[in-house]
């Protein structure tokens, strides 16, 4: 059978890329109000696609912002299911200048498709959707039971999903969740995630005069926000890379030196300098760079806003300024308590010239899966076929906040399963996904689904590494 | 005559307020190219409407930017040359969401006319062509010979002038400059300025990473380079509030302690507070607020740009960041050397993580004026009878390039007689002009020229205080 998708797949090739084209024209940045139609249009498309490849029941969701498209298969009595999740919502495009090409025009340069959203999450999404379209055209049936859920608003927070979780518990029932948003080693070099950081996001903003004012008449005088503002950043930081807000480590759960170790064959260190693009590390002293993503909590400014920004000089100091600030979070450290930490120390250090008031994005906890799950296995062997390779094992820096929520509220094992390269510049200018993992990751989803079929005791082992139970980091490699 | 000028400018206002109205409709940004065309219209705008007034050989000279407005009235034989300055270009007007009403739809509300540029400097130039125009229509000609220019590139340094200068000595030959662009202390305390500071408008530019990164991805092991701009400006001042650059304050002259008592006698320190909207004052140890802007160096952040400034999260590490700094110098602080100064503290401080690149915005020398010149007295009486009160004598803490040029480059005495408000908000959101002060202006106007016609003596004595004859500013007071 894996031969007749295979032939589909491949006389099929050109049109899955127009269709991931189409896809990524929705300009569907969610952050951004103004885009609000183009997320309704975007799941109204991928709605209608999927009731074209043959799924049932589908349905777009209404949320507070950006809608939920739903979808299912449940033909398979017997079999498991598997619940296939993506997001259709995309990053801002700013600095829009350093765009070689417009970042809603997809475009194909080399073995590269160009756009927003064309790794992140829309092209890894497109895999599972076209391998679901392979069975279902080749055979008109599915090897397991299918629930899809692709949402909008990913990039903000996935503030809509818990209630929607609460209120859809059979609805989602599932024996297994798929989701492709993350990077792999290289394009013949696989590799299943199997730990994640958690994020606290928040927007820190500093007030002082009643209106901007005129540098030359003032400067001398006032304390400027903005000066303020870069006062309490650089400070937030010491000399050795360590985040000053006290008790910050306090619950940072200890790995072992058996994982350390492990971590140090997978031979990330050097990629992540050479895929950052700097020729100097940097960081908290005693750990190596893939240790610094991955085991280790970070403060970073996604940026500041307050005063000019526009061409040439304008002599002023501005009333307010406000900085976007993002925590990375590692087991067992909770984003809520590390929210107070951090309130309780602006207010303990903020200069007696300005007012500060700080705003939550949002938060979610950090994830470490169980690698010896049999779904772990089953994907193993999906990526194994899929890109002739066996994949390794990787800790990722990012955040996705639906797998906290599979954990906590659904209970159900996730397998992440990326397609992206570290050099797809997910969130920044020149987003790209690279074509033939494009094709292997469809072919690497044909046999997950395969594999999963024949999965039907995975159920029985618990594939969470609960934070409360501080196991020994050590059995997972 | 006065009686006969008075009457005319009362019976005309409400036209004067419809054409002033006129001239700042045009969007005339000039740090922004975009808004070349408008700066072009309202050039060729106002060089008919002085036409219109009376006046001859009037001329828009192009430059490499934004062009210069010439005119000039020369039938008063013997008497002596008035030479009347002001700019027609205005600050951007971000933050745009600030502003009351829109920025270029200029509006009046009770006694105030708001607009950008109503204060700075349309409405403070209107007043003198106001002067004029009451003069030529009532009787025909005015009491002294007159030229006028006004330029486009104020705030953007004015770069064009120096070799405008340079080019056309003769034809700039005067007895006396005035331009009004700055405050007085209330609507009925008038205020002859007769110190400015200098300026150094910098850009710092920190770059890092290849591109923009993920911030989950990579947070915790790049030195981002917003972080890095941050630490570099925070570690700019001590805390003192001194500038921390080496050798920064070695050439700021002494003030004696007789001028600094003048100083404290003016009671403008209460004053910087309220007109700044701040409860606490802050700045260099050792010298009240007034002193800080006026007889005291300062460096400001205009503005940083770099990471995401958009609405909601963006979770990225940006690739580059920059700064717009604001110095601002006093005598005998060279702006040259004190750029050579912060490019080589940069060089020393900046980490090996990150590279830094430094553009010069605009250089400017700081302004003494002696205050017991005869063409200063012509400015008191003027005041006193176009306002009802004696001006006080103010140090001024901004910067108007061309005073410098006035002084250096054709050696002509310079009147600083200022009509706008401390709260006009000049450079910010919702400027406006005091109507009020926009009336009284044009008589004190009026009444300067008539007095100037008296003052056929007044090139014999030196008006500057030239910043190498380190002369006992106990002479000013």
């Amino acid at each position: 059978m894996q031969t007749l998708l295979e032939s589909y797949v491949e006389s099929n090739r050109a049109r899955f890329v127009e269709e991931l084209k189409e896809v990524i024209r929705f300009p569907t940045i969610s952050a951004q109000p103004r885009h609000g139609r183009d997320l309704k249009r975007c799941a109204e498309w991928l709605a209608n696609h999927l009731r074209q490849i043959g799924l049932e029941s589908v349905e777009v969701i209404s949320t507070t912002s950006h809608p939920i498209v739903c979808g299912e298969w449940q033909h398979a009595p017997g079999k498991p299911t598997v619940l296939i999740y993506g997001h259709y919502d995309v990053q801002p495009v700013d600095p829009i200048s350093d765009w070689h090409s417009p970042p809603f025009e997809p475009t194909v340069r080399g073995n590269d498709l160009y756009g927003r959203g064309a790794s992140d999450d829309k092209g890894q999404m497109f895999t599972h959707i076209k391998a679901l379209e392979a069975y279902l055209r080749t055979s008109g049936k599915l090897p397991v039971n299918v629930k899809c859920l692709f949402e909008g608003e990913e990039e903000i927070g996935s503030p809509n999903l818990l209630p929607f979780f609460a209120r859809n518990r059979d609805r989602l029932t599932a024996d297994v969740a798929v989701l492709s948003d993350m990077w792999i080693l290289g394009p013949n070099r696989p590799a299943i995630t199997y730990a994640m950081r958690g994020a606290l996001s928040l927007e820190l903003e500093v007030s002082g005069p009643g209106n901007d004012l005129h540098s030359g008449n003032f400067g001398g005088a006032v304390h400027s926000p903005l000066q303020v503002l870069c006062e309490i950043i650089a400070g937030l930081h010491d000399a050795e890379g360590r985040v000053t807000v006290p008790e910050f480590y306090r619950q940072v759960r200890p790995v072992a030196p058996r994982e350390r170790a492990y971590m140090a064959r997978a031979g990330i260190d050097a990629q992540v300098l050479r895929d950052a693009g700097i020729a100097k590390d940097w960081g908290e002293s005693g750990f190596t760079p893939y240790e610094r993503i991955a085991i280790r909590p970070a403060l970073s400014v996604n940026g500041i806003l307050g005063g000019y920004q526009g061409l040439g000089p304008k002599a002023v100091i501005p009333a307010r300024s406000a900085a976007k600030l993002d925590f990375r979070l590692v087991p067992d450290q909770d984003p809520s308590a590390i929210n107070r930490l951090f309130r309780q120390h602006i207010i303990r250090i903020m200069p007696p010239t300005v007012r500060t008031s700080i705003r939550t994005h949002f938060v979610a906890k950090p994830v470490q899966i169980n690698r010896h799950h049999p779904t772990i296995s089953a994907a193993e062997t999906a990526y194994h076929k899929g890109f002739g390779a066996r994949p390794v094992f990787l800790r990722m820096g990012g955040t996705i906040p639906v797998v906290g929520l599979f954990q906590q509220v659904l209970g159900i094992p996730v397998v992440l399963m990326g397609f992206a390269l570290p050099d797809d510049r997910m969130h920044a200018p020149n987003e790209k996904f690279h074509l033939p993992n494009f094709f292997n990751g469809i072919a690497t989803s044909i046999w997950f689904l395969a594999d999963a079929a024949r999965q039907l005791s995975m159920k029985a082992i618990p594939i969470w590494k609960p934070a409360d139970q501080r196991q020994a980091p050590a059995d997972l490699t």
